[in-house]
């Protein structure tokens, strides 16, 4: 048996919800194609499904902010080396999740945006499939509009509309209901204009793949396998972390 | 939103392979069947590919026992309650992982043996799909006998089939003919005698599933499921930890 290649140790804060991160692992190990199982990454996963509802702060209860915070720095003493979360909304809480770290926290709303310039040059005017606190925090705005993209959502019914059908997903729904449903949001923000359509929640690919529409899909999830194994296996420097 | 439950917190020493720990955690959330994200529980998990190989340890090379030994006191020391781990190969190292822990390591081979009782307290003879390592160790066969139970096993050629197979799995082979030489290797059992066939890999139910064969399937990682609900969720008291 040869050593296997030099590699990063992943930490993994997950649990947000577990169904997306159980989707990022099998989508990663898929992705990896590796000939012998010890030619993996290895992972170290918080699968955490009690992380505060970053969609239902509650004022004078426990914050997402220090749990994550918590769970960062747990992953780092156990060994990982870079630290990806595959939820974006929770992402709201970078700050805390940094302070928490000396080793680099990859940033799944920076990677897409850098990824959208690259996969998309063209692309002037982007829509996003994301959560209402995503949305309302302007995560992916701010992103792309520092590139000169700008953002289309959906109008507030239909944003309640994606956001109940999260929740279901979240609870295991992956009917063809709930993936006719989540294509007709997606079709809409194509009829007003998007170019490209950003699955900016990590519960969307569960039940919409590119394939299910007509205009480019931009998966978050599969951004992050991307990255993690270009910094983690290819050993690609990491610029975008703080 | 309430508080959620008092639940164990549960590490899982995975990875061996990936797809097994994947299969495990999936298979874990939907028999949890939690309304909610926030009732789901928390699992740490060290995937870890880079454990040097169960069936082919190298005499003077890195052995399993410390490096799993490792990963439980890591686990524990992130905050694990109890540990699991979904592969049957590795229990070979049981003693290792306990001699590291304060906390209970659940043993797959005693739950599994439990089970059986409890649940085809009549079967006489029941037929493992294992590794070769995991029957020349005899886990399954002397956890068995305690209860008066003989294990038939495949003869040589087949065996090697078996695990020629299972490497097949571990590079993420599901196909139709893998399924179908699974089937064929456990109706080979029951020909031989066997009145229940045990899924004593984790791999095997990747293809293998109780409707596929005409025995009773007792499913090693539906065994792990139950229990770790039943200790982490419920409450049951552990007593086949030593």
């Amino acid at each position: 048996m040869t050593e296997p290649p030099p590699q990063l140790i992943v930490g993994v804060l997950g649990g947000m919800g577990p169904a997306a991160t159980i989707d990022f692992m099998d989508k990663l190990l898929q992705a990896t194609g590796a000939e012998r199982e010890q030619d993996n990454l290895r992972l170290l996963v918080d699968c955490n499904p009690h992380v505060p509802d970053r969609n239902h702060p509650i004022a004078d209860g426990p914050q997402p902010g220090p749990v994550l915070a918590d769970m960062a720095s747990g992953l780092q003493k156990q060994g990982a080396q870079i630290i990806v979360m595959p939820c974006n909304t929770a992402h709201k809480f970078t700050a805390d999740i940094r302070a928490a770290l000396t080793i680099p926290f990859i940033s799944l709303i920076d990677e897409t945006a850098a990824m959208l310039a690259r996969r998309y040059p063209q692309a002037k005017r982007v829509g996003l499939l994301a959560t209402t606190t995503c949305i309302e925090d302007r995560l992916y705005q701010d992103a792309f509009a520092k590139q000169g993209v700008d953002s289309v959502t959906l109008p507030p019914a239909d944003a309640a509309r994606l956001m109940a059908l999260i929740y279901q997903i979240k609870r295991g729904d992956r009917s063809d209901a709930a993936r006719a449903e989540m294509k007709a949001l997606a079709d809409q923000l194509t009829a007003a204009g998007a170019q490209v359509v950003v699955a900016a929640c990590t519960e969307v690919p569960l039940v919409l793949a590119a394939h299910d529409i007509a205009a480019p899909l931009l998966d978050t999830t599969q951004v992050l396998i991307e990255r993690t194994l270009a910094y983690a296996r290819d050993g690609e420097l990491i610029l975008t972390a703080a």
